[in-house]
């Protein structure tokens, strides 16, 4: 594991999964659940190139080199703080190989990536409505679709996709019926979706989507994923995803 | 209870609730559990106008005199032998009053009914794709998009619907994202949905949906509702919904 500097603020926290670490502010948006849960219902195969957007601080893809075997990893992160923690977390894990951090505006991507042929997209995006929020503190750019809404990210998404790549996101419930509508309308087929309840009697908090571009109308919704057993203990499926008592 | 004259072929069921009977001919469909989760997750307004498509022996509009407090109901089917069936059953359960039976093609109910005024629309639709089935069975019929599609369906909802008037289905999850699409194409916006898991940790095999007529795009998910406990016993909701023990 490589020597990396540290900025004011930032401390390196353990991603629990074969020594992975990442470098994050507690001031700026921290990876959350929805992270590892999307790292592990995201499906590559072997030698797939992987595209991740609103990547922050990358720990998607460092967490995906671990738990998959594509080959590379794109990370895109409008915010140049973020962007730069995540390309020295990236050093830390002596992941250079394996993904490149790019700070950008996902919008801009189709321009400079004219020929881009992503195998598989993953995306954990801002999850809320821009409504009157300002453009100035971190964690409201990494909550709100201030720079990029839904239909930007599916937009972009089947412009670097490959025909018959794939697509997963991690998103709200709240937001189902309006990502439905607009995966279809990129020509992202919804084709497999699993629903993340707190409890097994409460509503879901999270949903993860597969969508494949060009693929026919038809798909599965998994079992329910449900994240806590007892109050403060995790079910056993949760732990098996972050990887405890490996 | 009305003196009602059974045809050939045909018995009378217990509907488990407070008494109601329904006649049916276990050589055509048969309703089953998604018509009595649809008339419990299906809610009404007091003096409520009710329409049921596709009502088969009207099993949901004779189970929802009874969960709810609408002032009358509307029920449409296209199968002639069906639909008569549907009549002699609300007459053995004294429910002419409440329950008007229509032997009809719901294509046909917008011309039919040019100042359509219901409050809520409840339909248990064909699940199938049509494909290369034969329109001579009835099951078939009750079964498979052969005199109707879910583009019908949602068309002549929109048409038959006040405004803010609600919509209750009960489809397959394999439909999801079309089910939104096309709702949202008629400008019957998703607003609540339920997925039914027969257990906890299986795939779910009905989703019961709301919608309302020019609605804005933001829904709920709720609670996963869980069949069975184990094999052969029902959770203590589904016996609730059922109305055991009553």
């Amino acid at each position: 594991m490589s020597n990396v500097e540290l900025k004011p603020g930032e401390r390196v926290d353990d991603l629990q999964l074969n020594g992975l670490k990442i470098i994050q502010d507690k001031e700026r948006f921290c990876f959350g659940m929805d992270a590892v849960l999307l790292s592990d219902f995201a499906k590559t195969h072997k030698g797939d190139k992987v595209l991740d957007l609103c990547t922050g601080t990358a720990a998607i893809p460092i967490l995906m080199t671990e738990k998959c075997n594509a080959a590379h990893f794109t990370a895109v992160e409008i915010q140049p703080e973020s962007a730069d923690m995540a390309r020295r977390s990236v050093m830390l894990n002596d992941l250079e190989d394996k993904i490149d951090v790019i700070n950008a505006d996902i919008n801009d991507l189709p321009e400079m990536f004219p020929k881009a042929d992503f195998n598989v997209i993953t995306v954990n995006p801002p999850y809320m409505s821009a409504g009157l929020q300002n453009a100035d503190e971190p964690k409201k750019i990494a909550r709100h679709e201030i720079f990029c809404n839904l239909k930007d990210v599916l937009r972009v998404s089947a412009k670097m996709l490959i025909p018959q790549g794939t697509f997963f996101m991690v998103h709200r419930p709240n937001r189902l019926a309006e990502i439905m509508r607009e995966m279809s309308a990129a020509g992202i087929e919804p084709k497999r979706m699993r629903l993340v309840y707190p409890y097994f009697n409460k509503e879901p908090n999270m949903l993860l989507i597969e969508g494949l571009k060009g693929g026919k109308s038809d798909m599965r919704i998994e079992p329910p994923l449900i994240v806590y057993e007892s109050k403060g203990k995790y079910t056993q499926e949760i732990y098996d995803i972050y990887g405890y008592g490996k």
